[in-house]
């Protein structure tokens, strides 16, 4: 049978998926998701205009020569308007996001002065006209949009959802997602320790990758190799929008999988793919439900939802951006490589006194070594048709989540 | 009043807070959480030697001159064990995980071989002894501690502790954390809109900034500017184990902050860092809470968050990295810079044709435009004492949590 490349595997997958609808979140759960409907301003911003500093609010024409004596007629907060117009020779203080006073032009930052008695300053530096004013619409202006459908909602997004009085908002609908794990030889979290068999450690790695997109999976559990139990659980499964299935979808003889899936009505869009790890990875869809092959092996299973599964949901999550961002690391030792599939080593990222990064492989990169994927920053991607990496060499790595995070900090 | 550089406000920050105890959290709870105590296997993995394939489990004798024929005298799937022990001539099929019979030393996948009828089948291709096994104990000896205390529960780490069917791990617990907003100028997000007052964003974008943490803060609301009122917020938030004060620790006149929270016993250990946007910063500490004084204005507060109080809150958290990832970009457009303060510029990235990043500011650098964080996907860095930087040149860009995604994979 033949197998699809990772990109043609990725874009067969990404044409088939489309978000689901929209709901509303308040504020407080919005974070993280994705706007449906652009947001517009309620309000200018500033209303009027302000200082951007605490200091005094001055006539640029008193500034001719400096230091200059002034005369403080008033202080204006933030929150209060002023009383007072200014005449030649006088100054209000002033405190960030203030407005200014009718006759102000310009503001001087409280660290340029000197405070003398009887309601003066002296002024000990001069400014042009405009300085550390903001404009009143400068930050937002009414009816603007200032986020827009489509955007995902950062920690800046949210503050700015409050600063427009939006305590609810429509997003995209998260997807329902069901997990599935297969065969004989599995055992249980709940089921006691039997060493003949293998603990099912997809269902929970798969869901933890679920959790870090937000979406809160529902674990089916086990399905022995039993082709009506096979069904019964694959049945529940496509009551979901998304079903992962991770086992089962090998070419071995005992795998009951395909035909009991395809029996179910799944249109079967491809089985195999040239990566390494995780090969065996399948794609179908019915009307209301996608549906993803995933490989027994847990690092392989993990390597496929990164690579393929994800994209997918955050389509569906209606993100701009599908992909892991990836930077250039140097190798900090060679990986070799037989051509023919995309290879994905897990590596740990460092940095060198430069501050470029340096790529590790996190130990055996057996696909049965969990530990590899446990402690990895990123995957290294090796090409197709690459004879291998020698030390030093510039290679391309998908960040996972832990590596937003580093040792030592730049400044 | 000296200024602090960025540096040494870490460092004072990071020497006076420490992780707060521990607690215990089931599988499902525990992705990004850090592990408190050493988790050890409790099984080996595999329990025996296993086929690392869907193939042939062989004597690598019978492999001297291939195309052979050999008896297939059995098919073991996972979760079997074997029942014969291989003759010379005989093999047994054997599926991903299945246990090795007695007498094969070797595994031979199945596109290397070719079915024949009355049990028996052809191998095409000759591999030499310990193909394709994977060895018992390869995964995990029993015994051995597979994550350490501090390292944090990755998606990977989740499964692997379903492998060792741990249901419940001990992890550092997360602070509690407040936030109070002050001011008179501020308008509540649940208040009637007044266009002369400004509405208050910080409280939710420092929500939203606690939240991709996975802490869940409390708000305390809006203390006014009146030193009672204040002084009954403060000793509300001082009940946390962070309290985080926006707005008010600015040198201005009105500023009843800093009287209020030195009289109820905070010892602040600083008040001002030389950085932009952001320099009113203040830092305190009392037996039980450690006190944050933010600026009032939402784009500096959002970044003193991101510079001083994420490390703070990764080392509460127990993390063993505590910072930002960053990575090099080239500048899209020349960046101006006043020499004397680090200064952190919102980006957003790209990539060119070559797989590098691209950093272009978003849009206008006022502080008052929460915009410009809102779709930035980093933080790039002017060190304190540049003259600013041109178009082209490499400058660090500290990455956001939305800068984990891209436009376009890398295959």
């Amino acid at each position: 049978m033949e197998h699809l490349t990772a990109a043609d595997a990725t874009a067969c997958i990404l044409e088939k998926v489309q978000p689901l609808g929209t709901e509303i979140v308040s504020l407080q759960h919005a974070l993280g998701r994705v706007l449906a409907d652009d947001v517009l301003a309620n309000r200018n911003q500033p209303p009027y205009d302000v200082s951007a500093m605490d200091g005094f609010a001055l006539r640029s024409d008193d500034l001719g020569y400096v230091p200059v004596v002034l005369l403080v007629i008033e202080d204006i907060k933030a929150g209060d308007m002023p009383t007072f117009s200014l005449q030649p020779g006088q100054c209000a203080r002033i405190m960030t996001g203030a407005p200014l006073p009718h006759g102000a032009d310009t503001v001087l930052r409280v660290e340029d002065t000197t405070p003398l008695p009887n309601n003066q300053v002296q002024i000990n530096a001069s400014v042009s006209a405009g300085n550390d004013i903001r404009r009143m619409g400068e930050s937002m202006q009414e009816g603007e949009a200032i986020l827009t459908a489509g955007s995902e909602i950062s920690a800046g997004a949210v503050g700015l959802l409050a600063m427009v009085k939006r305590r609810n908002v429509t997003v995209y609908r998260r997807p329902r997602v069901a997990i599935l794990s297969t065969g004989d030889e599995l055992e249980g979290l709940d089921e006691p320790l039997d060493p003949n068999k293998i603990p099912d450690a997809n269902s929970y790695a798969l869901m933890a990758q679920l959790q870090a997109l937000g979406i809160e999976p529902t674990l089916l559990g086990i399905a022995r190799d039993e082709p009506h139990e096979l069904a019964r659980f694959l049945e529940r499964g496509l009551m979901y929008d998304v079903l992962l299935v991770s086992g089962g979808t090998s070419v071995g003889v005992h795998d009951y999988v395909r035909p009991t899936i395809e029996a179910l009505g799944v249109n079967m869009h491809f089985w195999r793919v040239a990566i390494r790890p995780g090969h065996p990875l399948a794609f179908g869809t019915t009307d209301q439900t996608v549906v993803f092959g995933l490989p027994g092996n847990p690092v392989s299973s993990m390597v496929c939802f990164e690579e393929f599964v994800l994209p997918a949901l955050r389509k569906i999550l209606g993100h701009p951006r599908l992909f892991r961002r990836s930077l250039y690391a140097h190798l900090a030792h060679p990986i070799k490589h037989r051509p023919g599939r995309t290879e994905f080593v897990r590596v740990r990222l460092s940095k060198d006194h430069l501050g470029n990064h340096i790529a590790h492989a996190t130990g055996t990169q057996s696909s049965g070594v969990l530990n590899s994927m446990a402690h990895a920053d990123g995957l290294l991607i090796v090409p197709e048709q690459h004879e291998g990496l020698s030390k030093g060499e510039m290679a391309m790595v998908q960040l996972l989540d832990s590596s937003l995070y580093q040792d030592a900090q730049d400044h």
